[in-house]
């Protein structure tokens, strides 16, 4: 199979390529060179480098790329500012130049930590993403938001710093568990419910194939997501006051609630708890006449397939009531970024950023979402 | 007195105004409360929010600007990444939102972990710079440079971010500490060497009167090191390789090594080690044929009477040895942005970079300098 041709971020003098590959480390090598003129620092996850830095690393050795590696720990609760501060002093100790390049290979985490510590880095060095999961091929490895979350909140530390290239090598995905494989089909459902409604009929007939990581459907999944993102950046990189960047959260409102109300750190299960935020997002945008019911309905059963969770955890109970959910929605929205909004979908493929909504019909959202 | 006119940073949507005030904290904070919408943060040196903090403090709430203060101890030791992530971590506690805005009130130290914490809070809020000490006033408020030490080095670590304001108080500088205040002299005479042989001969006039904290007179070095520094940043805001920002480091490079060399941290003495830097840049110049001797005469003149040293450090004279310094600079300058260079003068008002100057020359013009 050929390669998907690459997508471009148009982003005037800081555009860049998305790279499509499948099995082909050489090819991703070759492709990074061409950002290394001097040395590379790796930034990898532990389990990602692990399973493929023996191959990966001397693909990037035959093609003349000389790197350190500076290992991330697995899980969210690395993704903080003081490992942040430990990966710069490697860079420093390792004497790191200004034509240095910072080489992410990993999940999200891996992705917003070492593009943060590339934006930061004598005031700015170059960076590739190189996403080993479905989000970050998908979502988090293009768009530039990089940064490291707080107990307090997630991501409330960052830069916005354009990668300058994105290479993906679908095949890597082929080692991913099976959680986090589908948990990344959430955002890819996103996508569809956003901004194109024949992508989601797509996913309607051909998610399973996509979910067994056939290449020509897994390639289709990422090319059309990386697409829609690579679009909506372009229109609205710094996510400004009422910008196309904002529709991306759709579900996600809910998500981080309950995230928060799950204590995210430990759970690391951020798609499934988009999943259910897409779901009470679009219970709430039919209740409210925005939509009719078959987006929820549909939105709810391509999940389902997809082995995620449409309603919310049993467990603890008290944690998810209602209450404490828009509580926790309205301390972090109202806090920092003025009133509680929600993306909320009009038809299949479009949505539309809506604020002040009454709070009992946040409340029943989240309940006709509550088990049993 | 009528203070000066505002002087405007020409960088497109990031353009600012440098606005001049003296003994005027009513004005200071009217021009701020421009630019706080909701909340601010005061980071604040110890030392001058001791002195003016209940004035200021008073003037901001009278204008109307509600604020959280942080304070930050005197020294260079404080500006570290993780000073900066407890800074991130009390606005984060403080719940400020995307519309917070940064006033960093006091010297160099402050203003560039503030203008980096700034940078970094929810990927980048407003700043305001109140500096407080002649180099904050003439050089590291305006121009958008912020981040941290770390023992190998300093600001190896930061961002890009302009101020939204730089507001200037002249009077602030009377209570500043004489060695303070003589240490920013040395950028002041930096400003005539490179850009403005007129500003210098004035400086040859009058540097007394402006030591001596006369009205006119300080507020004439302001402006007109403030009008230089601007003029500079407009043309070059990111220090691109050849451009002509690098021309800010006359002297700097010989005082990076000696401040390295004498374990910067302890010791507060850049302005004086940039004397001192002048001093072997202008010898070198001249050894090379690149400028005639009464520059280095005049130079170390006018510091002289500027009561900052011409001679380096006699103590540790080991540390201090040719052959040391230059190492220091090699591996500086040669592992992060490649080779060694030197801006040198080639009359007054005029420099150059100049690259591959041969060692013993650096050699030499640094045994000149050295005492006895």
């Amino acid at each position: 199979m050929n390669p998907a041709p690459p997508l471009r971020v148009e982003l005037g003098p800081r555009s860049y390529d998305i790279r499509f590959h499948h099995e082909a480390p050489a090819a991703v090598a070759a492709d990074i060179a061409g950002f290394v003129p001097e040395r590379a620092m790796v930034i990898a996850g532990a389990t990602p480098w692990r399973i493929h830095g023996k191959r990966y690393g001397s693909a990037l050795r035959d093609a003349g790329v000389d790197f350190d590696l500076a290992e991330v720990p697995d899980g969210e609760i690395h993704k903080t500012f003081s490992t942040a501060g430990a990966l710069l002093g490697r860079m420093i100790e390792a004497r790191h130049g200004r034509r240095a390049c910072v080489i992410a290979f990993g999940g999200g985490v891996v992705g917003d930590l070492a593009g943060f510590v590339a934006a930061m880095y004598l005031r700015g060095v170059d960076c590739v993403q190189v996403p080993t999961t479905v989000v970050a091929m998908v979502d988090s490895a293009v768009g530039g938001k990089t940064g490291v979350d707080h107990p307090l909140g997630k991501n409330l530390v960052g830069a916005f710093h354009q990668p300058k290239l994105v290479a993906v090598d679908s095949a890597l995905l082929g080692t991913l568990d099976d959680h986090n494989l589908r948990g990344g089909f959430a955002e890819v459902a996103k996508y569809g419910v956003i901004a194109d409604a024949a992508f989601f009929e797509w996913l309607e007939r051909d998610i399973e194939r996509a979910l067994a990581l056939d290449d020509e459907a897994i390639a289709h999944v990422i090319r059309t997501s990386c697409a829609i993102k690579a679009r909506v950046v372009a229109d609205d990189e710094r996510e400004s006051e009422g910008g196309t960047r904002a529709t991306l959260n759709f579900g996600h409102t809910f998500a981080h609630a309950i995230e928060a109300a799950m204590e995210y750190g430990e759970t690391q299960m951020h798609g499934q708890a988009v999943a259910m935020g897409m779901c009470c997002a679009a219970d709430l945008a039919a209740d409210l006449g925005l939509c009719d019911a078959t987006v929820p309905a549909r939105i709810e059963a391509l999940l389902t397939r997809a082995g995620l969770p449409t309603t919310l955890p049993a467990e603890p109970a008290a944690s998810m009531a209602a209450e404490r959910l828009y509580d926790i929605m309205g301390r972090d929205k109202k806090a920092r970024s003025g009133r509680v909004r929600f993306i909320l979908p009009r038809t299949m493929g479009m949505v539309e950023m809506i604020a002040d909504i009454p709070p009992q019909k946040v409340h029943a959202a989240i309940r006709r979402r509550q088990r049993g």
